[in-house]
């Protein structure tokens, strides 16, 4: 009844020994509880964002659903595990194409221990999160049958450039070879998966405007998940692109200030995007 | 001919034996340049944006006019020094209440040496950069002939709380004394000050249209100065509320990104004064 996911870009991944994710038929991602605070912290978001009436609906629809806690047979075969029981964003998919995109120039909140601003700042300095205000966290991108999946490891993603982090977001809607890095991305799709009024710039821009006005949560280290469904915009059907926030292990409580930190790290995101479908041949 | 500037609220101020800015009776304001390299890059900055043809005019009324540098003996007496020339934006004013707000959470770049992270991380640690997304590092208020300015020492500023903050923002548009702790603001200028086609927040809004796009510049530990007549609301006339971007000392180069820092900063003061212009009352 359970299996490991298919498809998933970051985060910790089920495997011999190891704790990850689980999905089931019925449309249920179910993630670990992380054992120290960051578990306790995940689910008392869920718990308290899915009962806060102050959220909009319009704004939900970029969370996943939360059904609650549940123990499972962990993953790594260790016995049984507390898990988080949330909406499956990506199984139902046919060779989705996904980004993992981290929001935030900083990645720590101002309250956190000295040892920890230091770990964190280190990686934000070391990766792109402090000078785009966001970093790729993790990506497959769908070819075709021929070339499969691009989907590099973690560490070629970690050291991501600028210049990297400006391909990829081309190359994500780009219908040549993403795995060839000789090929110059056609972005062919910019118009259909960013642009349009159901397309992930609309739906940035409307996350953007909550973003500049809600003063209840922080969100630290949170990510922007962005997929599609490239196998239907191969056959000419609605490829679906969706938004949605994920990892909620480090939300702090907004204390009636607005979370500049992650705002200024979408706009930046947005700018990104809104140049490749300006300017689609650069 | 050159005097002390009567309206200052942060920065180096001239006075005995100590380097600081001259004004004259035509409007210009001598700013000295540091003698470090933050001399060298504000006239880099002055000299490149004022020529940069990528500037919409309509941005660049947010910026003092330009009128090259000059030698001046300086107000310390120790000689010839080089000065910015600049628009006075204050001098031809009547008891102006000002605000000088450093916008940011961040005020050191990701390039600077790691003895400045440090020394800049713990100072927006220690002031309401960090939780905000901006300081004050400055202010002015008239209250009335009897009462005169409540200028708080700078020392007094640094260590504003969030709750001093947003009450500050309310007190510069009340009508009661500023210095007198023990009334609530009545912010019974808010609608002239801060609202209105002409007011403060709708400046801030179309500086943030640019702030989203504009990748020419990164505005490190600099401040969004704002300043109005109150004699003039005081006598039913108009206050000419006007904000201002001063100190450049710390600009780089965009690279192509926005400068999602000082954005994210920008948006933090627009929802703060937004919320003073919704609800006056609280």
């Amino acid at each position: 009844m359970f299996k490991v996911p298919d498809h998933q870009v970051a985060g910790h991944m089920a495997g011999a020994g190891a704790l990850g994710p689980l999905v089931d038929d019925s449309g249920h991602f179910y993630k670990p509880l992380q054992s120290d605070e960051r578990g306790t912290n995940e689910v008392a978001f869920y718990t308290s964002f899915s009962t806060d009436t102050r959220v909009p609906d319009q704004i939900r629809k970029f969370f996943p659903v939360f059904h609650g806690t549940r123990d499972l047979e962990a993953s790594d075969g260790s016995g049984m595990h507390p898990h988080l029981v949330l909406e499956d964003i990506i199984s139902s998919r046919i060779n989705p194409s996904i980004l993992d995109i981290k929001i935030g120039s900083s990645t720590w909140y101002p309250e956190a221990s000295e040892a920890y601003i230091i770990k964190c700042l280190k990686k934000d300095r070391e990766t792109c999160s402090l000078t785009l205000g966001f970093r790729i966290s993790g990506l497959q991108f769908y070819g075709s049958k021929e070339t499969g999946f691009w989907k590099p490891d973690r560490k070629s993603v970690n050291s991501f450039t600028h210049d990297d982090v400006r391909s990829a977001l081309r190359k994500f809607v780009s219908s040549n070879s993403p795995t060839n890095s000789d090929i110059e991305p056609d972005c062919s799709y910019a118009s259909t998966i960013y642009g349009g009024p159901d397309g992930i710039l609309a739906q940035l821009l409307e996350l953007k405007l909550w973003f500049e006005d809600q003063t209840i949560f922080h969100f630290y280290s949170c990510s922007v998940m962005m997929v599609y469904d490239k196998e239907s915009i191969l056959k000419g059907e609605n490829p679906n692109p969706q938004i949605k926030l994920v990892d909620f292990a480090h939300v702090m409580e907004g204390k009636g200030v607005i979370d500049h930190n992650f705002l200024g790290g979408l706009c930046s995101l947005i700018k990104f995007i809104s140049d490749v479908v300006t300017d689609p041949n650069k």
